[in-house]
C-alpha cells in the first residue's frame, strides 16, 4: 500500500530537485513496479539525457507519466488501496507548521488560546487539509514542485502568486474556521473534553473561548480576503453562516423536528458537511475547474462530511472514552437524538418521548443505549454513512480523466478515504 | 442649518427626476440664498433650455454647482453648520432597511436575536452609516442620484454594479460587524442593558448570542465577499480582528498596563477607532480615491473614533442612566478605569490601588467617583476628546478640493459631527 505512494514521491522529488537531476534516472529502479518496466525506464533515461543539466527541470514528471499511464500505470494504480495521508505528509506538516505562524498574535492570553488546538499533538486527525491537498492533486494537469512542501512564509495578507499556494490556504483556513467553531460549540455545549484534551473553554474561561473564536475567523477572513477569488470568499463565508445554522436548528428543535431523520440530515449538512463541501469546491475552482467539476469537488465533500459524521454518531455508542478523546455516550447525555437512535426509534415507540425530553430523567440514557443495542440501529447508520461515503467515491471516479499519474493516485486516496471514513475507530 | 441641506437635497431632486425637468427651474428660489443669486439663476434656466426635455437628465446638478462655486457658493456653505443626519437620512433609512433584509433567517430563533438591534427604534444613533455616507460623497465627483435613496434589493452575494451601492454596502457591514461584537461583548461582561434594552444574552441567553454575533459576521463575510476588492475585504476583516484584540487587551492587562494612559488608548483604538476608520477608508477606496486621500479617510475615522470614545468616557460620570440608555458609572462598576480616572489618579495617588482592584471593595466605586470629580480627570478626558476631534476636522480639511458644492457640503457635515460628538449628551 505505502509502496505506491513512495514511488510516485521519489519521483517528483527525483524529477523537480534541481541539485539531483540525476536521482531521475535513480528513481528508475522504482518503475520495476510497472507490468513492464523496461520502455519506460529507458524512456526516462533518454529523456534525462536530452534535457541535461540545464534543462533539468523541464524534465517533468507528466513527462514519464504521460509515458506511463497507455504502458499499463493506470491499470497498476488503479484499485490499488493508497494511504492518503502518507500521501500528503510532508505537505501537511508545512501547512500545519504555517497555520501555526499565522495565528501568531502579541497578546499572550489569546496566542495561547488560539494555538491550543494547532499545537503538535492536538492537530487531530487533520482530516480536512489531507483531503483538500488530494482533492488539488487530483485536478491538476502537473505534480506540485517539491518547493511548495516547504512552508510558506509571505503574510497571511499577501496573494499568494501560486495556484498550490493559495489551495494550501484553503486547507489552513479551513482548520481555522473548523477550529473556531469548536471553540464556539464547546461553550454552548460547556463541553469539557476535546481532541483528548480539556476544552479550550474549561482552562481559559469561555470569555476567552469565545474572543479565540472570533480572533480565528478574522485570521480566516483576512487571509480569505487575500485569494482575491469573491466565489472562494463566498463560499467559505456560507460554511461560517452554515456552521451557525446547524447550531442554532440543533438548539432550537420542535417535537417533530427532534423526530425526523430529514430535520436531522440537514442539521448534519450545516454542521459537519458544508464545511468539506465548500472548501473541497474552492480548491477546485482555485485550480481553474470548470463549473461541474468544482460541483462534484463539492458532492465529495458533502458526502464525505456526512458519512463521518454519521460514523461518529455510531462511535457515540460503540466507542469507549480513551479511544475517541470524549465522553462516551456524549450525544445522549448531551440531549442529542443522532441516527442511530432515530431509526431505532422506529422499532421501539418508547424511545420517541426520551427523544423529546431529550434523556434528561433518570435512567434514561442507559435505557436509550440498550434499545439502541436492541435494534438495527446502528447498523442502519453504518449503512446510511456507507451509502454516502459511495456516493463521495463516485464523485471521484465521474471526473474528467487524470491528466497524471499522480493525479490518479490521489484520487485513489481520496476513495479510499471515503473506505477509511467507514473503518475508522476514533 | 436646516435650509442649506434642504436646499441641496431639493435641486437634486429636481434635476434628477426625468419627470419634472421644469422643477430645476423651480428650485431656482433656493438659489435666493447665494449672496447673488442672479447670474446663477440664468445660468440654470439657459442649462434647462439647451438641454431640452430628451437631455433633461444630462443637466445635473454638478452643472450648476461648478458654475456656482466660484460666484460664491463656497463662502456660502463654508463655515456654516449643516445637520449631517438630516443630510443623508433618506438614504440611511433604505441602508437601514437593506440591513434589517439582508439579516433575514428561515430560522425564527436567529432571526429574532439578529434583527434585535436593527429593529426600528432600537438602531441607535447611527453615527456609523452616516459618517461613511458622507465620506462617500464628501469624495465623489458628482451627487448620487434618487435612485440610490431607494432600498438595493440585490441580493448580498451579488456584486453591485454602481459605486455608490458598493459603498452603502460598507455602511451595512459596519453595522453588522458593529452589532456582532456587541452581542458578544455583552456575553463577555455580562450586561443586561444596551440602548436602552435588555441585551439579547439577557433575553435569549448566552448561546443563541454567541450565534446570533457569529450569524452576522458571516453575512457581513459574504456581502463584504461580494465588493470584490481585496484590499476592501482586509480592511474590514482586520477591524474584527482588532475589535477581538481590544477585548483582549481590556481583559488581559497587567497591573502597568491597569495605570497607563497609553495602553488604554491603545485598547481604545482597537475596541471602537479601528471601525471606523476601516470603513471610512474602505468607501474611500471603493470611490477610487488614490492612496493619501483614503489614509485620510482613515485617519478622520480614527480620531473621530477615539473623540466618541474618550466623551464616552466623560458621559459615564456625568450622564444619567436615563439618558444613556445603559446604567451611569458603568465602567467602574465593571473595573473599568477609563481616561477620567486615569487622569485623576495623577492628581489623586491613592486612586492606583483602587484602580488595580479594579474597584471590587466596597465604597472603591463611590470614592473613585469622588476623587474624579475632586480633579480635572473629567476636563482633561474632555480636552483629549477635543483634540482628537480637532484631528478629525482637520484630516477633511487636508482633503483635495471638492468638486462638487454636495461633496463640499458633506465635508462640512463630517466636520459638524465632530463637534457633535464633543456635545453629545447619550
Amino acid at each position: 500500500m505505502r509502496r505506491a505512494s513512495n514511488i510516485s514521491r521519489s519521483l517528483i522529488r527525483a524529477c523537480f530537485a534541481p541539485q539531483f537531476p540525476e536521482e531521475a534516472l535513480r528513481a528508475g529502479p522504482g518503475l520495476l513496479l510497472a507490468p513492464d518496466p523496461g520502455p519506460l525506464l529507458s524512456l526516462a533515461q533518454g529523456l534525462c539525457r536530452e534535457n541535461g543539466q540545464q534543462q533539468r527541470r523541464e524534465l517533468t514528471v507528466s513527462h514519464l507519466y504521460n509515458a506511463a499511464i497507455p504502458q499499463g500505470w493506470d491499470s497498476l494504480y488503479r484499485g490499488q488501496p493508497v494511504d492518503p495521508f502518507s500521501l500528503v505528509k510532508e505537505e501537511i506538516e508545512s501547512v500545519s507548521e504555517r497555520l501555526r505562524r499565522s495565528i501568531f498574535t502579541g497578546i499572550p492570553t489569546l496566542r495561547s488560546a488560539a494555538e491550543y488546538f494547532f499545537k503538535l499533538g492536538a492537530e487531530g486527525k487533520r482530516l480536512r487539509p489531507t483531503m483538500l491537498l488530494l482533492m488539488a492533486s487530483s485536478l491538476s494537469t502537473y505534480v506540485p514542485s517539491p518547493d511548495f512542501l516547504t512552508v510558506d512564509d509571505s503574510p497571511p495578507n499577501v496573494h499568494p502568486s501560486e495556484e498550490r499556494r493559495r489551495q494550501q490556504r484553503i486547507a489552513e483556513i479551513t482548520e481555522m474556521i473548523h477550529v473556531a467553531s469548536l471553540l464556539h460549540d464547546d461553550v454552548i455545549d460547556n463541553a469539557e473534553v476535546r481532541r483528548g484534551l480539556r476544552a479550550l473553554n474549561s482552562v481559559f474561561g469561555n470569555k476567552i473561548a469565545i474572543l479565540a473564536g472570533d480572533f480565528l475567523l478574522a485570521r480566516a477572513s483576512v487571509s480569505l480576503a487575500a485569494l482575491r477569488n469573491s466565489d472562494v470568499i463566498q463560499l467559505l463565508s456560507q460554511v461560517i453562516e452554515d456552521l451557525v445554522t446547524g447550531e442554532i436548528l440543533q438548539m432550537t428543535s420542535t417535537d417533530q423536528d427532534l423526530l425526523s431523520l430529514d430535520y436531522y440530515v440537514r442539521k448534519t449538512f450545516h454542521k459537519t458537511a458544508s464545511l468539506m463541501a465548500n472548501s473541497s469546491k474552492a480548491v477546485a475552482i482555485l485550480g481553474g475547474q470548470p463549473k461541474d467539476v468544482s460541483e462534484l469537488a463539492w458532492q465529495y465533500g458533502r458526502h464525505l462530511g456526512l458519512a463521518f459524521q454519521f460514523v461518529d454518531d455510531v462511535l457515540d455508542f460503540t466507542g469507549s472514552t480513551l479511544q475517541l478523546g470524549k465522553p462516551a455516550l456524549n450525544d445522549l447525555r448531551s440531549g442529542l437524538a443522532t441516527a442511530p437512535v432515530l431509526y431505532a426509534a422506529e422499532e421501539h415507540p418508547q424511545l420517541r418521548s426520551l427523544i423529546l425530553r431529550k434523556f434528561k430523567s433518570e435512567g434514561d440514557v442507559e435505557l436509550a443505549q440498550q434499545l439502541v443495542f436492541d435494534s438495527r440501529g446502528i447498523q442502519r447508520a453504518r449503512d446510511l454513512a456507507a451509502e454516502h461515503a459511495a456516493l463521495a467515491a463516485q464523485a471521484v471516479q465521474s471526473m474528467p480523466p487524470a491528466v497524471t499519474e499522480h493525479a490518479l493516485l490521489c484520487r485513489q486516496a481520496l476513495t479510499d478515504i471515503t473506505s477509511r471514513v467507514l473503518a475508522r475507530k476514533k
